[in-house]
């Protein structure tokens, strides 16, 4: 299991509340072309973010990418990182038949680690 | 395709901004013993709980299910529904190896249908 993947599959180690979310919630045309390369792109370029927290992805029929971040300033950073804008036109002509975004103050959260 | 699938596999048709999100962030074990049948319950039950708004579902290594509601009071009768309780305790004891739930506002959205 490479770095990337590993990231992908662990539920993220986020602070105490309150952080933000945003939830990219996605429905996949069929073009691979780069697809999974920026995908990966993407996450390393994130965490290279001032404030950011880290990262969940599941993908089966819908496809569902939260990012926790420290403020809403940091998620403003990322949305207008010029490689993300670029990825982010890409999605919209080639990768994504629809998707929806949403901005989210965490209040609070709880956890358990069971097994 | 029935009712259900067709659910979990669009994006969630939520109202205007505020409203709320519980991300539930999972990791299973392999036991299979009433676990797609009690999720999919869980689904049919959440919907009849007042405030309810939708809910998206994911998992590949990780399963990410995100419920949307009208309010807080709404995730706490959600969250106390006896038979949700007892699903929970199921949860705990047979499915997940871990898991995080976040309870968060929803502050702004957006979304594009593009194909």
């Amino acid at each position: 299991m490479n770095n990337y993947s590993n990231k992908q599959t662990m539920i993220a180690h986020t602070p105490e509340p309150p952080y933000y979310a945003v939830i990219f919630t996605s429905i996949r045309t069929d073009v691979e072309d780069d697809y999974q390369a920026t995908a990966k792109r993407m996450v390393e370029l994130a965490e290279t973010i001032p404030g950011y927290l880290g990262q969940e992805s599941a993908r089966n029929e819908i496809g569902i990418t939260i990012s926790y971040w420290a403020n809403k300033e940091s998620i403003r950073s990322w949305k207008q990182h010029a490689e993300h804008q670029i990825a982010q036109e890409r999605g919209k002509k080639e990768w994504y038949i629809a998707y929806k975004t949403r901005i989210c103050l965490v209040e609070r959260d709880y956890e358990q680690a069971i097994h």
